[in-house]
């Protein structure tokens, strides 16, 4: 009877290559298999970028190589920055990659040293041939609320950019706070017009929790219809290019919040709290979720 | 134009008896100046009850022989558990008390050692009281959500309690989740529930940050039309007799996310976040909210 919301791990991606350590494959590959094995149904298992841009992302192929993901139902997301990136995802595997786009020319320049139209170009260039080739593209926005560079992003900008995209048959379109400076009320006014546009099902959110508003922001996208969140276990992660920003919203907080709100996640939260632990273990620097909370002696009866 | 929101703090009451730490009169005073200072129109100065009990809050009379908040447009109230505590209140000079009721009996045996009966009954007389002596009573509901001895609180329960102490006379009526229990869905659903029955003027919210919900909670009753709530500066604060609970949702981050939203607060935010950090030096365990991203550096012109 209720409804499900979709989680998609971006942490041994987004996560990993915003924190200091870099781990060998083997560490990743061991994170991965723990948040599968908790029941989260997608996870970004790396990007394949310049390893001297990212080092922390070097070997995503290894990755790729070695997950056997299809025993615990999970899919396996690649992020691509162009068109070699995708020539490589296709090649090792890949059968959703991820690219993002930008609702402000300042953070395009410097993330990516394009405008956000070149972005806009080079993505519908390859959606063309994954389209051909079967492999789903999540178009992921860029500061979609906020710019560290540019000010407040334009609602009218991202509309349009979703709108493109939609059009253009990308599978899936993702709001992202990169910098995590949306406050509720935006995301609310903003998640309800597209979805009135568009409907729910293609629509996803990113949020940070830079300013502590990350899970008020999750709620207000869910009251306007939204059911598919990307989160990062144990809250890893922020954004090189983003001065200032702070790691993604922990999939322990989400899940617990939706589980307690009375969605279907798929999640087993005892065990992603042992992902969770294990993420904190590897990198030595993941902030960890308040999940615990809810794990912890009395409280464990208040969730169900 | 813009709506506004009255934010209480209650750090120097809530806050300062569930820390290590026992401050000074003079360190309390101090604190107490930085928050007034900062524009907080209403705070929870300290408490009258036994210094056996609580002695962090030893003194609270001296708070109030000393304070010349006049100055700062700031109402100062004072936490009392009894009659003999009323009385030391209104010896003292305080012109508006704070007395909690349960919404569960576990609770209020815990923390009272009185059935929640008994409690409104204790609170009924000493309201009657403080009609005649002119001043203001704001009845604060404990558990309103769950407790940690009882599990889940059933709406209903809370309802009656609010319904019972509006119709008593009490000038404000404040739920609170005092361990930090509480999701959105569940705030929005009962505040929608009282505002509709009781309209908003007289009903607040006093929400802890134990699972990361804090700011979610308090956006869901913002959605309701609740428009009064208690933050702590900091997020210092928890519950002695409510294992699990961790701080007050931090006022730096109320205040930032309701201003980013157009409210009305009266807070200058900088000033603020320097009471703030008094609070975490004179403490040394207040975990400080997330508000500083919102002043450092380029992050700042997102705000207006």
């Amino acid at each position: 009877m209720s409804e499900s919301v979709v989680i998609t791990d971006v942490g041994p991606r987004d996560g990993l290559q915003n924190q200091p350590k870099i781990l060998t494959t083997q560490e990743r590959l061991a994170l991965i298999r723990a948040i599968a094995e908790a029941g989260v149904p997608q996870i970004e298992v790396g990007s394949f970028v310049s390893p001297k841009a990212v080092p922390a992302m070097a070997g995503t192929d290894q990755i790729f190589a070695n997950l056997e993901l299809e025993a615990f139902a999970t899919s396996s997301i690649a992020l691509i920055p162009n068109m070699k990136g995708y020539e490589l995802a296709a090649a090792a595997g890949a059968r959703t990659v991820t690219m993002v786009l930008y609702a402000s020319d300042g953070m395009a320049q410097k993330n990516a040293a394009m405008s956000m139209a070149e972005a806009e170009l080079v993505t519908v260039e390859i959606l063309k041939l994954a389209k051909q080739d079967g492999i789903e593209v999540i178009a992921t926005i860029a500061v979609a609320f906020a710019c560290p560079f540019d000010g407040a992003t334009d609602p009218a900008v991202t509309e349009a950019v979703v709108d493109r995209f939609i059009n253009a048959g990308a599978d899936q379109v993702v709001l992202a706070d990169t910098i995590g400076a949306a406050d509720p009320q935006q995301v609310r006014a903003l998640t309800a017009s597209l979805v009135k546009q568009h409907g729910a099902v293609k629509l996803g959110c990113h949020f940070h929790d830079t300013r502590a508003m990350g899970l008020a922001n999750v709620f207000a996208a869910v009251e306007s219809g939204i059911r598919r969140f990307d989160s990062s276990i144990a809250g890893l992660g922020g954004c090189p290019f983003a001065p200032g920003a702070s790691g993604n919203v922990a999939t322990d907080d989400i899940a617990m919040m939706l589980q307690q709100m009375g969605f279907e996640t798929g999640i087993d939260l005892p065990k992603l709290l042992q992902a969770s632990d294990l993420a904190q273990r590897l990198t030595g620097t993941a902030p960890g979720g308040r999940a615990k909370a809810w794990l912890q002696g009395h409280l464990t009866k208040l969730a169900s």
